[in-house]
């Protein structure tokens, strides 16, 4: 996905946002937003919101001299997602369709993301999304390439989010390889982060070689695209990967709820609702 | 009032707003923004915001070409606060204290903004502006000022709203002066805009001798701020205005619906919430 122009006021949200946690320092906080400033003309409209994504957030890291604002809300985060585990697991069990129903935990597990909202309640978001009408949901299609596919190539997005991740997982009964991001950006999920949410005990957990939020290829590792290359299929959580993977020209299925309304138009539909989408499938 | 840190984006969001409305060319809104980030290192946090909106439509005019983007917008305000004029005159008439309901009607027509808003209606405005309790309301200090003063100093704020603010001068039952803006700047009222309002019927117009969107003092002309400073009684509209003037040391009375979190802070009330407050009183 292209830069859209409404992306560029949310750049400099995102970046107030992260400065403000990671320092109280207001005048470290106004040279961040000068500085992102200065480079703004040379972001491209052409190129993907993550690749901006990334300079910001190291210009966060640089300015307030903290490697990892984020650290301690990824750490409450999947925290308060492992308390409500066996609860959502029991009501995957009860469920008709649990393969559904684990999508739609997945999908309620994306509103953990500090890069777009100030608030948000997890409680109310599972209860919503659990019952919800999907906006867009290829969930056919998605189980005709599960069925024929031997391994599961995951991409994920969150801390936190990863431990609705693992319900999913746990219901694809095929191995899967997790993604996360090599370093830390935003609230974005890190392999301590899927040890923490127990995905080591499900999945083979793989970096994708760079620390942006989101997956540009270009910069992901040899060995993440390698494998990836050879994917089958790909499930791609979230909006950053969505940005960066949008234009693909191989099966990827996203999983998504749409939080910003440049990002809904994008995928066609309303800023809220929830998307399983299948592209070149 | 100094500028905020949430102040930043809202500028690329204005800029981008007013940006959309001057042309199609993509390419000419991106250059805009991307100036206006080449400047902002060049903002202190402690200019008012009104001063930055200056340059930020200044530079709208110089990109795009366009010196009035939102002529037409203005004008169609204005006929439709025009539409409401007779009907609101009515509800003047029938009410038990006219001066506070033609008060309440002035703030209304402070939701005709296209600075801070995209959507707004200004029948559900009329409608709850004229029920919502204030948040601060100075009332029988306004009513003791004005008994006193022999002229009221009127600043107003945007094209349509001087319908509703013309309202309120046909209560104040004194001779009143009514200020715009020199020229084009967003939706702010200026000479032409309220002579079509009807503004010369019932006061002298004034120049403030700026196109700033907001009274900013120093920019001012002598003969404004010659006849500003031996003003007894001033009436100030909208946030531009409150931004350019909270500071000052003599008597001002704020009338202004807080339309933006960032301004109810800095006046201590709740976003949405109706104000009259009167300064050093």
């Amino acid at each position: 996905m292209k830069t859209y122009l409404d992306c560029i006021p949310c750049f400099f949200n995102q970046a107030l946002r992260a400065g403000r946690i990671a320092t109280d320092d207001e005048k470290k906080i106004k040279k961040l937003l000068d500085e992102i400033g200065m480079v703004l003309k040379d972001i491209p409209l052409e190129s993907t919101p993550p690749e901006t994504g990334r300079l910001i957030y190291k210009k966060v890291r640089e300015i307030t001299g903290e490697s990892d604002p984020y650290k301690k809300i990824k750490i409450e985060s999947t925290k308060k997602a492992l308390s409500l585990y066996k609860s959502l697991k029991q009501r995957v069990e009860k469920s008709d369709d649990k393969l559904l129903v684990a999508i739609r935990i997945a999908i309620a597990g994306n509103i953990i993301d500090f890069g777009v909202n100030r608030d948000f309640d997890i409680d109310r978001e599972i209860h919503e999304v659990l019952r919800k009408d999907f906006a867009i949901c290829d969930y056919s299609k998605f189980k005709e390439y599960l069925g024929k596919t031997d391994e599961i190539f995951y991409i994920g997005d969150n801390a936190g989010e990863s431990v609705f991740d693992r319900i999913l997982i746990e219901e694809l009964k095929k191995p899967v390889i997790y993604v996360v991001r090599d370093g830390p950006v935003i609230n974005d999920v890190t392999y301590n982060d899927a040890i923490l949410a127990g995905i080591d005990k499900v999945a083979t957990i793989l970096s994708s070689g760079t620390d942006a939020p989101g997956t540009i290829l270009k910069t992901c590792s040899s060995e993440f695209k390698e494998i990836y290359n050879e994917s089958k299929f790909v499930i791609s959580k979230g909006q950053g990967n969505y940005e960066g993977l949008s234009d693909e020209k191989k099966p990827i299925f996203f999983m998504l709820k749409a939080k910003c309304y440049v990002i809904a138009k994008d995928i066609g539909v309303n800023e809220g609702d929830i998307v399983l989408r299948g592209i070149n499938v």
